[in-house]
């Protein structure tokens, strides 16, 4: 067997993030298109893994545009793409449901079982890949995963453009889903602790609350995307009796959560993960969405170590990563 | 003014109930009709109640068949009626809005602010009381205030007759609840820990399953109807990724909740409480529903302290009170 080719990458083991520079290139399996990272962005997920949310080891990243550049993905080839994170088993039974993405089986880009986006190349089914409009900048098509987990809430429920919306916190994540509720014409309003994010959603034209002028039990959808529990606090105390509060965030430790009270109040919860590329890349392209303005900084490879660092401090959004 | 008459009734003051011969009986007003109950039913939340669950002065009971004879109802003087036991104001925005059961200033017959049904009378306005059908028997109609909250799962949400869905408790409404979810043609099945409990769902076909043998990630619908921590755990453990848990019970206490774990799995949780009367008494005059075999004892008023003992006791159902 051939001595796999090198390449550049971050390594993550026991909560330990290193670069290196003779990582094995992963080698395209039968259906397996080889792509070359382009671009990576660098998310909640990942800070949290490297905090030892849960044990990873192997390259991490999921947000990523790239070039096909090999494997059986010959339609693909030389063609810009972003790709499902979700690798299902697809003959279990939730995989037959129609639930891939939900498969205990699974594994996920940069996250679980699988080599992430943080080096140079990484292979993916082809039938996982979506091609890239031409005229979408990498810069763009980086925010396609992100965006698409914004959309879920949209895939899960339905948001009126009669409904009063709240969004819990302001951060990458959060950005991207006031961007695509805002765009259902519905009463929208924010809570955002961070200039930057502030300014961010006020040139959208999203209204903007602090956190102690929040009217109590007054929304009829608050998303929670702080991921704290205090944010979580207080979008349960803003949603209005029949209403829906949306979790798009995990917590480190657990909110305490006042079941008897979502009984009296008849509240639906609803956790939401990941969505449509697909439907992520259209809004792209129609520039409905743009998160260009989400951009701190951009790294090379090499100094990994340091984005992670810049994308932890406090209210900062969105660091890329460039092979 | 005058004195006014007397009547027999219970009395929950600081957790203590009594029985009191001596009771003022209260007089409608405006557009209130005069009801003698003619039966009522003793519910969990009574027993909560007692237990100081949340502080109430007054005559307990929301669960009743009764009479009208007197008052503005004149349209239905003589007839037999249930009631619905939440009485908005009618005016604020939650009330406006269509939501009258969660008005913020409803008072809630024998539980805020209201004289209950644990008495020879009530008021309600004419316009929360529902005719019962002739030939529908008072041990009937009792069951549709409890019917009417069961049913409500169905108005929060759909179950389909492919649905495979689970009830966890099998107590005075969690079997109503596996009987109107049965109507649905869904796949069901019931975790209930008493042999009463497990004879009545066998005999109406739906299948149990021991609590050690309820298959993880498998149910589309889990109902949460034990109202104990360890319920809400074997729910929670049972429903599939991107299932529906509906929880029917408060809590003593506080289950603890992994909300991380719900936004990775996509759990939607629905808070459920009371639902239509109306509905309620259709299935039951069309003998869709059959709750006579839940009826374990029926007591006068002046042994309402033993009816709440007998109530109490573990793996007891209905329990009526019959003034
Ligand atoms: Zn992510
Ligand atoms: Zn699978
Ligand atoms: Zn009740
Ligand atoms: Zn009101």
């Amino acid at each position: 067997m051939a001595t796999p080719l090198p390449m550049r990458g971050l390594w993550l083991q026991d909560r330990v993030l290193t670069f290196r520079d003779q990582l094995p290139r992963p080698v395209p399996g039968p259906g397996e298109a080889l792509v070359r990272v382009r671009l990576a962005g660098v998310c909640g997920t990942d800070l949290e893994l490297r905090r030892g949310y849960y044990p990873y080891c192997g390259i991490p990243g999921h947000e990523f545009v790239g070039e096909v550049v090999g494997g059986d993905a010959t339609a693909l080839l030389g063609r810009r793409v972003v790709g499902e994170i979700n690798r299902p088993c697809g003959h279990c039974e939730t995989c037959r449901a129609g639930r891939p993405s939900h498969c205990d089986h699974r594994a996920v880009l940069g996250l679980r079982g699988g080599q992430g986006a943080f080096a140079e190349y990484l292979c993916l089914p082809e039938g996982q890949l979506h091609p890239v409009p031409g005229d979408l900048p990498d810069q763009l098509a980086v925010f396609a995963e992100p965006l698409a987990a914004a959309l879920q809430i949209q895939t899960q429920l339905q948001v009126r453009p009669t409904d009063r919306v709240l969004v819990v916190g302001a951060g990458r994540l959060g950005q991207l889903i006031a961007q695509t509720l805002a765009l259902t014409g519905c009463g929208l309003a924010a809570v955002a602790r961070h200039p930057r994010q502030r300014q961010l959603l006020a040139e959208r034209g999203i209204a903007l609350l602090e956190e102690d002028g929040v009217p109590a039990r007054h929304f009829d959808v608050v998303v929670e995307a702080s991921g704290a529990p205090a944010g979580f606090a207080l979008a349960r105390r803003a949603v209005r009796p029949r209403g829906t509060l949306v979790l798009k965030s995990t917590y480190r430790g657990e909110p305490a959560v006042d079941l008897s009270a979502l009984v009296v109040d008849e509240i639906t919860l609803v956790g939401s993960r990941c969505g449509s590329l697909a439907a992520a890349l259209r809004l792209l392209e129609r520039r409905a969405v743009c998160p260009e303005g989400l951009i701190e900084a951009s790294y090379p490879l090499e100094l990994g170590l340091e984005a992670f660092e810049r994308a932890a401090q406090p209210g900062v959004l969105k660091v890329l990563l460039q092979p």
